[in-house]
Parts: C-alpha cells; structure tokens; sequence
C-alpha cells in the first residue's frame, strides 16, 4: 500500500495533477529541530527542469508542515507536509485518457482500477517521489549526524564513471563523479532530446560512517529492506550491493579476498563498514514526438539520486530505531 | 524480523544445529488438499548432497504438520510444519564458537546478538531456507493451477547459458536449461571442490500465466515485494526485473520495443505477462581447508533455485489474496 | 502509531491548535462515488456547539480532499483529507504549558515527549476524532448498503434510557433514543455546566444487517479489534459486546437462552445478527472555573456518538476486505 | 490473524485435538536466561483438572523449546515452543461434527471456513491460550524485574470479594482475594457443576512498579492494546480500565479526585501509576448433559487468570520495545 516502515513510517498520497501531494512522517523522536526551510534543499535536487537535461516543466513546489511541529521542534506526533500542485495542464493529457502509453503504468492501472486519474500519470507519475525526499531529510536527522548518504551517476547509457571525486558530483548535471565522464553524458543526453529519445544509467549510493547491527534476521535483512525501498521507485529496475551482479562470476577466494565485494553487510546485517548499493535506472519511456515537445526527462538519472539517497535514509532511520530497541 | 506478508504471512523459526527448523504459515484458505507427501519433492529439492556439486551432509529432512491441516485439507488455521535437525555434530564446529568466518553472518551476529549459536552458522545458516520451501509449496496451492513458477541457472561463474530447453533443467546437476553449457558447470565445479574454492552464479526465475492486478500502488510494487523476499535469501546479493541491468544502457526506443523488457511489471502492478526475475548469487564463503573436507557446496545456485522459486510463490500468493480483497 | 487496520488503513494527523488536522485513507476500492458534501454531515455530528450541552467553541471545519478521488469517484489511491484549523487561540492556553492539568494526557505526553504542543491538548485532544468522522465516511461505503450503524446515549449520569425509538435519537441534544430520558439528560448536563462539572455516559452501537464472516483467529476476532478501536478513543473506559459486564452475574443456562447476549460474535467472527456493542464514556475532565468560562462539553457522549459509529465502519470495512480476500 | 505485536511478536497456532500446539516468539532480545522449567508453573496454573470447579481433563502439557536458546539463554532469535497434545479422544466429539452447539464458535466457523477442524473446538478450544501463557513468561522476562502483574477473581456470579489479601489469591481454587468470598465462590461453583450450569465473573488485574511511557498516540494507546488483547480472549466479553463503567455514573469533580480513576494511563500513556484493568469473562456455554459429564469447567474465572496476566505482559513487552526505541 502507500506506507512504508514499521517504527520510522512514511505515507504518502497525491497524484500528478491533483490538488496536491504530501507524506506523513510517523514515528519520528520528539526534541528534532525541523522547519520548511530544511525540507527546501532536497526538493531543489530532485526538481525537474534545473537544467537542459532534465524536463523544463516548472514546479515550484513549496512544502507546508501541518502538523507533528511546534516552535521549530518535533513533538514525536506524525509530521504532515504538503506540496500543492499548480499549473496542472490537464487538457494537455486528456489524449491519455483512453490511451495507455507502453511501458507505463497507464495499462495495468486502467486494468485494475478501471476509474483512474489519467492526468500525467496520476498516482504512478514520478511526482510521487517528492514525499519520499521530503521524508528522506526527516529520516536523516534521527541517523547518528555523521552518518552521509551520497549517490552519484555510475553510468548513463554507454558511458560509465572512471574516476570518483566526491566534489564534482553537484557540479554537472548528471551528478557524476567523474568531471569529464559527467560532460559527455550532458552531452549526449542532449542529443538523445533533439532525437526524441532517452536512455537508461546506473546510480550507486554509498553511505559512509555506517551504524553497525542494523537490519534483522531473516525477512527483514538490511539488504532485503533496501531492496524493497529501491525498487519501490517506478524507475528502478534492479538492485544490488557490494560486488552485486558481478559476483555471479566470482570465485569465493577472491569474493573473500575484498571485503568491499560484502558492500557493508554480512548475514543481512550492517558490519559498520560503507555501505555500497546499486540501482539500474530504466530509460524514460516518454519518448519520439512527446519527448520532443520538452516536458520529459531523457535521462531520469540525476533525478532519480535524491530519491534513493532519500530511501536509503529513510530504511535506515527505521532500521535505527528497532534496533536500538532491543540494544543490550 | 522473521515473519513475511500481509495476508499470507510466514513465520520462519530454527537454528541449523538447535532441536527443529520450522514454519508458521499463516493466512491460507480453508479446504485445499495439502499432505506430508506434497511437500517432500521441493524439500528434495533443495536438500545438500544430491549430487557432486553439492555438499555430502546428510539431511533426511522428514516434515511433520502440527496443524492447520484436518482430514487432509486445509481448515483455514495456521499451518505449522517442522523438521527435527538429525545428526548435529556439534564438535565440528567447536572453533567457529570464538572466531567468526569472514564474509559471514557470524561477525555480525556476535557483535549485535553477542550470545549466539555458532553451530553451523545457527540461525544465519542456509538451512533456514526449508522453511521457505516448505511455505512455497503451500502458496503455490493458492495460485490458479496454471501458474508455472520456473528457475533456472543462466550463469556460473563464467559459464553462461546460450539455449533454454525446459525439460533440461532438473536433468544436470546445476539446473541449467542448456543442456551442454550445464554438464560444463558440472565439470567447473567438481575441479573447484576439489581446490578447496567456490564461484557466484546467476538465477532466472520465470512465471507463466502470471495473473494480472498484482502489486499495489506506490511501497508495495510487486517489484518491491519480489526485491525484498529474493534479498531476503542469503545467498543474493542482486536483484533485477525484465531488462534489469541492461536497461542501464538501453535507449528508450529499444526498451519500449520489446515488452519482454518490462518483466510483466508496469507501474509496479503485474500486466499478465510473464514474469522475468533474475537473482546474482554469491560464491560461497567457506573456502579453503574448511571447504575440500566436503560438507559445503562450491556453488550454491542449484539449491538456490527451488528457494527463489517458493519466495516467488509466497509473493505472488499473498500479492494474490491481496488483489482479490478490493477486486471489483 | 497513528495508523489502523491492514487492508483499510487510516493515518491521522494533526494537533488541536495546530495548521491542520487530516487523515489518509488507504485501501478503498475504486469507483466509489466520494464528494467534500458526504463527509459534512457527519462532520456537523461531531461538531462542537451544537447546543447548550457541548461546547460553545466555533469550528467552521471545511474538509479539503486533496487525493484520491477524480471526477467524483474514488480511484483506489490514498484519499487524503485536511481540514484546516481557524481561530486558534493559543493565548488562552499558555498557562497550561508548564502546568498539567490533572486528569488529562498532558501529564503523560510531557512526561515521555519533554517537547510538545500543549496548546488545547495538542495531539491528544479530541479534536483529532475529526479524522476518524471523515474515514468513518468512507468505510461506511464499502461495506453494503444495508448495514446500518446506530449509537445512541444510554446513560448520564444517573439517568438511564428506559425504552428505544430510534427516531428519537438524533431529535434530543444528547442522542438518547428515549425521548423522556433524552430531555432529563439534557436538563441535568445543563445544571452541571452552571457548577462547573461534568458528567460520564454509556453509548450503545448497534449494527443491523451485519455481514457474518468478519473476525479472523486468534488474536484479530472482530471483538478483539473493535474494542481496540474503541479504546482508541480518548474518552472511551470501557467496552463491551453482547451481554457484556452482565455476563459476569450470569449463569450458562440464561446466557445461552437468549442469542442477544452473544452480541453479534461467536468464536470472534461475526454470526449475521445484529452486533451490540457497548462503550463507557468518563466525564470530561476540565471542570471547575475552566469549565464555567464554557468552551468545554460537560458531557462528551452525544459528540462521541457519531466518533463511535465512525470507528465501527473503519473496523467492519478492514475486517469486510480481509474476509473476502479468502473467501471460498 | 494469528500474530500478535509488533517489535515483540507472538505467533499461535495448534489445534486443540491437533498434533501438538504451539507459539513462536519473535523479538525477544538475546542474552536472556530461559529454560523449559521457567515455563512449568506457568503452564500448571492455566492447566484444567487443578480442583474441582475446573474440568478434570489429564493435560500433562510438557513443552519444548525449538530454537531461539543457546546454552540456557536467548539468542536474539525466534523462539518456537511446541506442546504435544496427548489423549485426544476424538471419538468423544464425533457428535458435533455437524451440531455446532450453540453459543460456540462452532457455528461461525462452520459457515466461514466450512471445512473445520470439529474436535474440541478445534482452534477455537481454550487450549489456545496455552500458547498465550508462554509468551507471556518470556514477555515478563523482557519487563523490568520489580513489574509485578497480578490477576485475581473479583466476582463470579453474585459473589463479589469485599477485601484483598494478595497472599489469599493462590490459596482457594477460584484465585479470589477475599479468602472468606473465595470460599463462598467455591462452594457455589461445585453446586453448578452438580446442576450441569455455569457462571460468569469478573477479573481484576493490576500492575505494580509500571514502566511510564508506554503507548503510543493515537491508535496504539496502551489501553487500546490492552483491549486488543484482552478480548483476544474467547472467554473475555468486556474490558475496562480505571473507573472503567462506573466511570459512566460518575461526576467530573469526583472522576478526577481519585487518580486510581485514571487505571495508571493517561492520554493513552501509562504514567507510572499502577495499572487497574477489569475483564468480564462469560459463563462456559457448555451447559446440561454434556457439562454433567465432568470435563468441563462451570466457571472458568480462574484458569483465565494467568491467561489475561500473559496477555498484559506481552502487551507491555511489545510497548517497553517500542518505547525504548525512540527514548530521548
């Protein structure tokens, strides 16, 4: 259903072109220092149209707190927040309304729902994702403050990341740690757009500092947890950790032989190391004369790295609380 | 924790050397068919020493039905099954007891639970899965009858298979549908046993006649759910849908081109194609002197199989009860 | 936390003094025709200053919905629902935030949290049944259209209803359906408003053609989660279903005569006679010179009337969903 | 269904004529000391035959523990104790296979499940509860050590005990407080045996040296877990706390004098003060010959005793977990 967490619980609601989105933030420790302001960064990271490679459509996007906050604190009452929708072209979708593009979830809904919100997406739209950033900040403040969560574009269609410099991340707009790589992916990107095209990457997100003994024996490993989280996103089409996908043709002497290949967790359990994750991003589907017009995303890539960082953040802050639980 | 599903939920409980491995299965429908004798083929299935490429431990592995099941049919009540563990040579494993394995479970749960059972790798020991089977057989009950739950190993190592040919499967010994890639994998194995080492692999899990309307809007994508219970298996350490990993480098033509690429998933809800799932699994960590004493598998994939095959059931069938309890 | 049920699920949010109250309601079936006007009788029920025996305090309460439902019918995504709070006037509480009144949950809310809203009781105020009210509305339209949901006031006080017209209840200001008595209660809580006291009730429901098969074993029958929903009430003392506390003073051979003191529940799943349900309400407890000042009920049962029946319907429609999914 | 809890989490199962009966629990932290004898008096207390106001069925309930002890102490894991029912005569029962007798849960499961396990009650049988009183000894382990949780028959039809005298409760077979009353009610007792009637009653449990803190707003208010729990219970028809329904009768000024009014829970938060809660139990419905025959208790007042402390405890121990996890 649309919640998600056992003792840190997020719920969400709110489709595309509706009167507005929003989440509730359930479980949160009182005393959390918490205002708009906060939430504003994150918001600004996933919004499209920060640059040519992402959809122009405008979204302000400005979040109201309606509960769960007094005088600048959490008070351990679930936080609400809002983000109004405006603008809503619903004329521009009323093509869809009987129409379901393939490779969106416009068929299967329309099966099983039969009466759906057609506009943009509705319910499936990415726009969803907006309540997840937003309760990814919340999620960050019960973590331990050292504790960091940084994605990065690993690869987008042919072009994979050779080099890793942390501070080169924000500064292209595939959020790609490799300066140069990360031109090149803008670049072709932009030629996917004039072709009416997009193309698919890869995300890896680190988390540095990690808290050891999180995630729980046996359905609720940290590993199985994540990959829950991750693949809860429309994007994502596959998750993995540590040596991942490359480990099926690996011999154990040298699987053993790094420890990096566990990707922090061993028996689904955080070891204390980083932790290493990676998600496979599916090109948008939007694509020939639709994607020409310019509200789509040819490469969802950047967007998509504040919303894992944001799931990471949020299964982690649950993982956080019961374990503390039951801590000896 | 060690429960799974909402409507059809499993309680898995047992250590590898402690008194029984059992199962609660919970959420089942009154008056289906279910004896001792239909849950022994898939309890073969995945049991050790089958062959050379498994490990020689004896496990006769005799369930016994506590309740839940009344003149041979199902009255609706919790179905509990165990299995006595037999033949706990405990002294083997009398040095583990103070030095944790590495890249195992067994550091983390010392340092978390610090009062363990270290016996066989305890509650972190694959043993565990023979819960899971045994649940997997009674979801599968659930199911139409035409549902067909399929895995198979489409890699070991650096043998990957080219043909696919059902009625191969169960005839090797690695579960590989192409029959000659799959009598390579034997030989590949046995040369490894025999210098003490082990090698990763890659499943691919496929249902036929997938019903359509499962999965639900926006945590609980049948893609999520299928993450967390493949993640939820220790052996695997990635997890992808349809394309997967290679819609990273795929352009959004091509994906939407081939519906196979969307894995019978759209907007997280299954459209009633097959579905496509694919699992990277991990060379097993026991390596070494400990591993040419014989009593642990080079390569984990073939008993795998089974394992994914009945997380894929227990999904689908609570996904199912799901599904029918909002159906218009 | 602040969430209910499994199939139909709500989330409440919100603070007496705070931006906004709102509840999302997760799990209705699509295509149930849903509009802002069918939530405001039942919001007008459980109104304040509805007459001289509750409380003179405005509240305009103007539910928004801002998801869910599209084109009048609901679409099978959450339908989330604010209602925005006018007028607050914190000034009047800001003695209360260092001082606990006796009685209430400030005591306990300041006690665990240290950080809260104090202002009007916060979270714990029973301004938050608003959101039960407005999910009550949508619960009640899944189940059948026959199923009736009738609370009335059988006691304040002293005073007990004698006889039942049900046609009565909603004519007298304290929902009794004995006209006589109705008019006794009303003239008593007049009085105790006049000496700044209060008084406690007992409320009746009743639910006339109740679907039988709802309650599942062991720890989920019917009765075990109404009484939790019951106590979830802030007023609520006490719950009873059948002959209730009577039973305790009853021997078999009277119990077993009459079918009625059964109460509707048999094994914990419902029969198809009509449920009897029972609640204690405790007088309020802001009494004295606070109470003179009249912004507070005297007596809260004909207010938690509709809160009831609102709690009923959120059960009866998780339990009507669950019952289905596994229908033979 | 059949799990109860959220952080510590009990799952049932077993029939009361089955294989064996059985709980698993879940989320017990390691390290603790348990052993099968620590289970015994427990079990001895809730077991039928002890006098003669209860039935005179032989149950020799000898439990075994599975799995979650190591070395005489828990491991973090799931803990799965199984009692092996002996003696079943089913032949006993063959007449109701399709007389569901009335007041019985017979009926309901008829109709629900259809095809049902008859025999004793089948899962509906008190037996059940024998899964309840072993959780509850582990539950009471997780508690600090000086929570003291202490049942005692208030009333059993018109008898009503006029004085405690905690060190009475164990000494006369209805477990009353009032050893004069407790006699009175023993002597009545054997006379509705004789007759072939039954009688209801009424169970006070009180906690002493309560943990503040526990419960959650707004649905998981202790008192509504504790009414969750309570009416779990087959033999359980109402549930109050505090004043409970004297509650209804009572004025402001008078409610908020005596803090024991409050039943030690305020804004659904336990404050420290002693917990007062009340059951009303229902008369057994097996009444007229079949009673007369003698393996059935005319008043199951006080084997319903250790069954609701069980029911306390492992609501305390779920909220103590959940408490500390989020503890400033």
């Amino acid at each position: 259903m649309n919640s998600l967490g056992e003792l840190f619980r997020i719920t969400s609601f709110g489709e595309s072109h509706g009167v507005a989105l929003g989440v509730v933030i359930d479980g949160c420790p009182a005393g959390i220092p918490l205002c708009v302001e906060d939430l504003l960064p994150e918001i600004a990271r996933r919004r499209p149209g920060q640059s040519e490679v992402t959809t122009a459509r405008k979204e302000s996007d400005t979040p109201v707190i309606l509960s769960g906050v007094f005088e600048g604190k959490t008070t351990g009452m679930p936080i609400a927040v809002t983000v109004h929708n405006e603008g809503q072209r619903s004329g521009d979708y009323e093509a869809l309304r009987n129409t379901p593009r393939p490779g969106h979830a416009d068929e299967t809904y329309a099966a099983k729902y039969v009466h759906r919100d057609h506009r943009g997406g509705g319910r499936s739209s990415g726009r969803e994702t907006l309540a997840r950033v937003i309760a990814g900040v919340v999620a960050r403040k019960i973590l331990p403050a050292d504790v960091q969560i940084l994605g990065h574009a690993q690869q987008v269609g042919h072009l994979v990341a050779k080099t890793f410099e942390e501070s080169e991340i924000e500064r292209n707009a595939m959020r790609c740690a490799d300066a140069q790589v990360g031109q090149e992916m803008v670049e072709f990107v932009r030629g996917l757009k004039d072709e009416g095209d997009s193309v698919g990457g890869r995300i890896e997100v680190v988390v540095r500092n990690m808290p050891p003994h999180l995630g729980e024996p046996v359905f609720d490993k940290l590993k199985a947890r994540l990959a829950h989280a991750f693949l809860s996103v429309g994007a994502v089409t596959g998750f993995s950790y540590g040596a991942g996908f490359e480990s099926a043709s690996m011999r154990g002497q040298d699987y053993v032989a790094n420890p990096a290949n566990f990707g922090g967790i061993l028996g689904g359990i955080s070891s204390g190391r980083d932790l290493r994750l990676m998600a496979s991003i599916k090109p948008t589907t939007s694509i020939g004369e639709v994607a020409k017009k310019g509200r789509h995303d040819p490469c969802i890539v950047p967007r998509v790295i504040p919303v894992l960082e944001a799931m990471v953040a949020i299964s982690l802050a649950d993982a956080w609380l019961i374990a503390r639980s039951r801590a000896t």
